[in-house]
């Protein structure tokens, strides 16, 4: 089974750098999958992990939204991750988890690669805590094929409460960027490109360029596309040229595909269905344009 | 009901500062429990509720070590979450948990509180995102008379890594402290303390002391003593004088206590049963001397 990055990259060429994140808030879920419920998430779930199969690269499963739900919830995370692998999606599970070493070891056998409790493809982390708190996540990463998403420069607005303040002449998630150089070559594909991720917002292009440079070779996670503000050629900022076109990286949108308008107020299965696809469609195509686009910049 | 603070502080009196943490880890389960499963995971953790009972102001169970489990585990963590609230015992569910609004909005409602999936008084949580991403949890506490407890400085090796960088003549964690001023005020008890805890690490007490000149109200919890290699007058640097001795938050023993020497190659039931009230006896003793001593200095 050819590495995470490989697989990842693969297939973007193929598709496109769209992912779909999965955020099934449960004031969001529309009418017509009923009153919330653990049947209504399920349901959704796998709704869209149908729609999103051959047409985007991955999709990134949320486990707040499930985690909500208590223990019946994680029965539907677990069974919506292992319907998305079995789609052939690369599945980006978004728990943005973090501790020190046993406990972080706990985690990553729970959260990452085929045969954990939960499987995923790769596992979003957070930094804070230090290099040392990472290390078993990447490890595990590394035994199973995997990758990790570490937290760097996030696309929420309070996000420069801390990440931007200013060490050495660099802010605080540059130090975080330099600091991955090791894990980024231990999970390095043969396409060149490593499946230690950056999490790198859209909203801060600028930003994403120069993380680029301090990290040529790590596949980006930019969340902020769509209904956070961003467009597709921001989104894209911290892409490179490759065979394609840009490439670099997945695009994440959450809610401007999964709670598209016309899928929020669809009035049966098959207008929602349409919708879905529509919004997938949509996005992908967006950005697959400002990925062509770029390329001849 | 009074506030999570007041709780807290008011016990921590009666009792000392020592909060035990559960960490099950899968293999140092005692061999008398049996082989590591579902079933040893809830036996471990009710026996260890039971003990700290009454002898104990608060316990920390840490979530990788149920998530470990697959859904399964949660229901364990569930049972064990509500099961040391019916006995009296404040619970801080150590899940590190940090996201963008309403994804954090989700994890509140999961984490935090007597009503939620799994019914704490009071959550761990990472800064990195932000204080816009700590928002919902502090809304939540709030809400519910529960707390929160804000990653700070930890006490593990690589904490260093982005914690300490120095920006404007402070080092990231102190940024972290100030930022948290209004949230302090806002979980604020009558008793003067905050139940928008600081995680203070035992490792650093000189750390401690200035991050209690930063925020004079804030409870610490203390990791780092015990196993991680700090005494208790470390542990206490960041307590103030208080009616009865040093106070200022929790001290968390997880391994030096459960998995305590006499505990782990326990015989049979009764050997550990009187091997872990021992441990607990002990280190609470420890730290209420460590208590009683500073307030003669």
């Amino acid at each position: 089974m050819p590495m995470f990055a490989d697989r990842l990259i693969a297939s973007v060429r193929e598709l496109g750098p769209l992912c779909v994140g999965l955020d099934p808030h449960p004031d969001k879920l529309p009418a017509i999958f009923g009153v919330p419920s653990i049947g209504t998430l399920a349901l959704w779930s796998e709704a869209v992990i149908s729609h999103a199969a051959g047409r985007v690269a991955a999709v990134k499963p949320q486990s707040a939204f499930y985690e909500y739900w208590g223990p019946p919830g994680m029965v539907v995370l677990e069974r919506t991750c292992k319907a998305a692998r079995k789609a052939g999606l690369e599945v980006i599970l978004d728990a943005k988890r973090g501790d020190i070493g046993s406990t972080a070891e706990a985690y990553a056998m729970a959260l990452i690669g085929p045969e954990a409790a939960y499987p995923s493809d790769c596992l979003t982390v957070n930094p804070y805590m230090g290099m040392d708190t990472l290390e078993p996540f990447i490890a595990r990463a590394q035994i199973t094929g995997s990758g990790i998403a570490v937290l760097t420069r996030t696309s929420n607005p309070g996000s420069a409460d801390f990440q931007t303040l200013k060490a050495d002449g660099q802010p605080v998630y540059a130090h975080v960027a330099k600091a991955l150089a090791s894990p980024i070559r231990r999970l390095m594909g043969e396409s060149g490109w490593s499946g230690c991720m950056l999490v790198a917002g859209a909203t801060g292009p600028e930003e994403a360029r120069a993380l680029r440079a301090l990290a040529p070779q790590a596949l980006f996670l930019v969340p902020g596309y769509g209904s956070q503000g961003a467009g597709a050629k921001e989104a894209v900022a911290g892409f490179v040229p490759g065979p394609n076109g840009l490439e670099g990286g997945l695009v994440n949108a959450s809610r401007s595909v999964t709670f598209a308008s016309g899928a929020v107020h669809a009035q049966n299965a098959m207008d929602w269905d349409l919708a879905i696809i529509e919004a997938i469609e949509t996005a992908q195509w967006d950005l697959m344009r400002a990925c062509a686009t770029g390329r001849t910049q």
